[in-house]
């Protein structure tokens, strides 16, 4: 099948499997199934399967599935079982969160550098990393073959990085504001509030 | 229809939905389409119909939505055309950039209280908040009609939290580390991984 018929919904369900499949496989546990997989994260195990049936055929009925080898399925399908490079905009407090997170490198994901436009941050250590001036950036994302950028920057300046990123080759953003992109680049938001919002659904409002 | 046989899956791409329609209100435009909100979403309309048709008619056949009235009725079923108290635990950088994100009010709700275990950090301004020891939790929960966390603290420390969240009565969690909940307990998470993993499927690896 054409990589680009399978619903993009289908292919964002992934990576959540693949954490799944990380988190058994940290427990020890070594044959899962679709319902177990289904109960942790609130998706059916019909969706599952047929989720993965886009795929291949990676278990056999009533034996379930081998954690590990679907995990290395999903890395391979995903392209993750290689290491992409990131550049991350932004080194405030949101910025400095995201460059000590340790599941990068894990996830297949290597952060080269750190830029912001802010004098005052420039040169500053975060993590592994010095602080760059956003200036440099062209020659960073050349110098490290890099296509993939998250912005961590204040709303109102996220919309102008996302720009000058795509401007410079980036094809994929993980953005902590709102910006609107071409649509042959790929856009990721994370809102705490959607989070949220898919949990007052199932609570009994209490009188304040 | 009973509200828990909708399928969890549907509930939490509601959230979706209404940031679109948010931003469309912002952008002044007064009708939108299940197409229009597909593209925007990277869902199928087919699906964006079905989805909604779980809870009602909200369009007519060919005049498409009213944007404002589909975000009420959204804002309504997901119980946020009300304000939730939650409470923000860990002062850290994560911490504090959540404390200062802006889209809460807007989402439906207040965070009332920034706690963290840090005697260093306690009695510090965040945003408009007194960070405040986290002994104090069972009286701030109880205060403020609490059911709803978010965990911004690290990783080893998350479970532990978590734990002492639900003893005190807490009934839903968004968390930045990954934790494990009893099933009557909500718990989302907010892992920038799986954001980056739902966009290298789309990407041609280039020689580093």
């Amino acid at each position: 099948m054409n990589p680009l018929e399978i619903p993009e919904i289908v292919i964002r369900r992934l990576p959540l499997y693949l954490r799944a499949l990380n988190l058994l496989t940290e427990q020890g546990q070594v044959v899962t199934s679709s319902q177990e997989l289904g109960e942790r994260l609130g998706i059916s195990s019909t969706q599952i399967r047929k989720d993965l049936s886009y795929f291949g055929e990676f278990g056999k009925q009533g034996t379930g599935y081998d954690v590990r080898y679907l995990a290395e399925q999903l890395r391979q399908i995903l392209q993750v079982n290689r290491t992409w490079n990131l550049v991350l905009i932004g080194a405030g407090d949101l910025g400095r969160a995201i460059a000590r997170y340790n599941g990068f490198e894990r996830g297949g994901f290597s952060i080269v550098a750190v830029l912001d436009r802010d004098k005052q941050k420039i040169g500053n250590q975060v993590g592994q990393l010095r602080i760059q001036d956003i200036a440099q950036l062209p020659d960073v994302l050349r110098q490290h073959h890099v296509q993939i950028a998250i912005i961590a920057v204040p709303p109102d300046e996220a919309q102008g990085v996302a720009n000058l990123l795509v401007k410079n080759g980036i094809r994929a953003i993980l953005s902590y504001a709102h910006i609107t992109m071409p649509a042959d680049v790929r856009i990721q938001h994370i809102d705490p509030v959607v989070g949220l919002q898919s949990m007052t659904y199932y609570l009994v409002p209490t009188q304040p």
